[in-house]
């Protein structure tokens, strides 16, 4: 007798899947392998009693699933009564939570893989978990297979989380990788990134930050125990960074990723905030996100007990994603069996969300400037003038191809940015070459 | 009015510490420090009701407690009706049975770092928390501050774990990280961690791997569903890595890591089982357990639809644990106020443990060797008898110093062990200069 016969009297926990795309079908393809296994470690079976598709025509011959459980009107799966727990793996925003908030109203559990819904109105979810005493899961939304939000939302509950810094999207970071290892300019990464299925045919939502200012959302939100919505996200995309910028930080031993960074400090006023944001940022080699290539993901988390943790792994791939969904899943079954909850949102901190201006980051600068006397006093003074401290300076080239590359202490963004500015309207100054901010203590 | 404030109307959830050595004080300090936070995640106050010591009249003035809460009687303590959980944090096998297995009949729930306890007789918890219907968290036990356990318990549940490869001893990932860096042997290692506090002045349980090998039944335990105890647990020290062995590692771009290793597998009969192994091993650079310096510790999770993970972090220090033993305070009371438990102990694979003569391996193996015609296909000779196969072959030096350098495929760790016998036997072959398991890929 195998260990899962043991059990299978208790009634199966029902499943109701909506969506059957990439990762939909291994959703399906685990519950199937994993059948004795998931029944072993819940205490009762799972039961896929339905899928929503968008079309129901399509070929979908190789599944393990009974073709008479396809059905194309999810909202009617959502409300049938033999449905204990809905799993959306559709994404996009106003039809998905009609459905969610649907679901867990009437008291079903939701597991989600939905940044975006999750991101732009999480809130809403949330409220109707509470009110309808389901539970809400999506570690699947941030960082694919690597679990990170449970550890987020409870094991990090007794300590004090003062920073989130992250590489949350795949594709991004396989091209700047690829720009590390190969000098390779933007374009000709993004061109193997696609070639090699990293990098979709419209690649905006990756590459102008969008993915990843949704994530920084989510994770602002439970390390800071406050709702940020990507609306609060400063987001800055990575298609400005050049060759040159790259070789710049390889000289200053350092790489460039494109970052999430959520971190709690002080406002103006010294009222406790957070600052959230996506932004390509140059980091030190010696840092532990900067060795993480390819499409691989990491983040990075400083609490002040615990020191700096980091969680490492595959941010996407439908396996990779579903592995997310599949905990998920076990967790919310646990919960029905034994009539219990999952810990409901904690949002009591309600910490206010500084603009990009006041929130304090570090620039490194690159200017073509004329080779004659006085050149740095006169750039330097226009650092003091907006109160920003110099960290270092390096001069190089001679005459006509003169170079100032120059590191800043961390000050307010806008204070950094008014430099710049100012910097561009001197004579002496030919051109500003690059501008990148400068995380991790790099410099 | 402070979030907290709302909140403090419902009962308190009643705490007993056992043990107020460095990880007890931190925990102490930090129900203090983050005492409205707690309360607010919980949607209710802890309190300490009471500590328990071993010598009462120690100076403890700095701690933020009324001194009246000090008990020398800890089996008196646990037995009080008002307390709800019991945090141990004294260690030691025997005492610390009693007092949790009493806790947990109690119904009491238990938040412990007791892993040599837990691997020497977890199952003894176990079945008394099933029986007492109480929760056994102890997410501090393994790699200190890293959330490992909870994903190992909760998130990976619906995925089939296949490995899993740590660095979970501080110590000698200090030693290990300053003989790669410096040159050192391993004398001169052990002395600068001593003088830095990273040793203690009997360093045995850490470098000979008893430290290493509780962590590796746990992480078994957990990953594979089955119960393994410290018994199970093959296990070599690094005493005998050598400056030398760290120098010819670096020459195949590898470093050396004292690992824990638990692999599922299949035995001779093509039984499922699982290997679990303590012992020192060269990994490639590129591998990302190889850049874990210091005394830092990291877990490298290898799951069937995840792909790989990784988790890294602080895995000892009184700050970093008591923020591991808070999460788990804070989920021990969430359950309390809701009524509820934690997932029950998942030992249902019964998978059988194999021993290290069956597990597969990889050895590197330097021999100083007779420069003479034929000594490489003698050499070799012996190892197709054996049925291992090689790899890798360098000779280096020549006469009296020649050097052979053999790195084998992966073979039964019994076939790889007689190989050496019957090499060391051999008239050509002067002596054996160093032999070391091999992981990760390398070669």
């Amino acid at each position: 007798m195998s260990p899962a016969t043991e059990l299978t009297e208790k009634p199966a926990v029902r499943l109701a899947l909506l969506g059957c795309g990439t990762v939909g079908t291994e959703v399906v393809r685990l519950l199937h392998e994993q059948a004795d296994d998931l029944t072993a470690r819940i205490g009762a079976p799972l039961e896929l009693v339905g899928v929503a598709v968008r079309r129901l025509g399509r070929e979908r011959g190789d599944l393990p699933i009974d073709p008479a459980l396809f059905t194309a009107d999810a909202l009617g799966l959502i409300k049938r009564d033999d449905v204990d727990i809905v799993i959306e793996v559709v994404g996009g925003i106003d039809t998905a939570r009609t459905w969610l908030v649907e679901a867990l109203h009437a008291g079903k559990s939701v597991v989600t893989a939905n940044k975006a819904l999750l991101a732009e109105d999480g809130g809403t979810l949330h409220d109707a978990a509470a009110q309808g005493g389901a539970d809400l899961y999506y570690e699947a939304a941030v960082a694919g297979a690597i679990p990170l939000l449970r550890p987020l939302r409870e094991s990090l509950h007794g300590d004090r989380v003062t920073a989130v810094t992250g590489i949350v999207n795949g594709t991004t970071n396989f091209i700047l990788s690829s720009m590390a290892s190969t000098g390779a300019g933007f374009n000709e990464a993004l061109e193997e990134a696609t070639e090699l299925g990293y990098a979709e045919a419209d690649p905006t939502a990756d590459v102008e930050g969008f993915d990843a200012a949704a994530k920084a959302a989510i994770l602002a939100s439970l390390a800071f125990h406050t709702r940020v919505t990507a609306a609060d996200v400063f987001r800055e995309g990575m298609t400005g960074v050049t060759a040159g910028d790259m070789a710049s930080a390889k000289e200053m031993g350092c790489t460039i990723k494109l970052l999430c960074i959520a971190q709690r400090g002080s406002g103006p006023d010294g009222d406790e905030t957070v600052s959230v944001r996506v932004h390509p940022a140059m980091i030190p080699l010696t840092h532990p996100l900067a060795g993480v290539g390819d499409a691989f993901n990491a983040v990075f988390v400083e609490a002040e007990a615990a020191g700096p943790l980091m969680f490492y792994g595959r941010g996407a791939g439908g396996r990779p994603t579903a592995s997310a969904v599949l905990g998920d899943i076990v967790a919310a079954a646990r919960n029905k069996i034994s009539g219990t909850r999952a810990p409901s949102e904690s949002n009591y901190a309600k910490l206010r969300v500084r603009p990009i201006g006041e929130s304090l980051t570090r620039y490194h600068i690159s200017l073509d400037v004329a080779e004659r006397p006085g050149v740095l006093a006169t750039v330097a003074g226009v650092f003091a003038q907006h109160e920003v401290s110099i960290a270092t300076v390096r001069q190089s080239g001679r005459a006509d191809d003169a170079k100032l590359v120059i590191v800043t202490h961390s000050a307010p963004d806008a204070a950094l940015a008014a430099t710049v500015e100012a910097l561009a309207g001197l004579d002496i100054v030919r051109s500003i070459a690059s501008v990148l901010r400068v995380e991790g203590g790099a410099g």
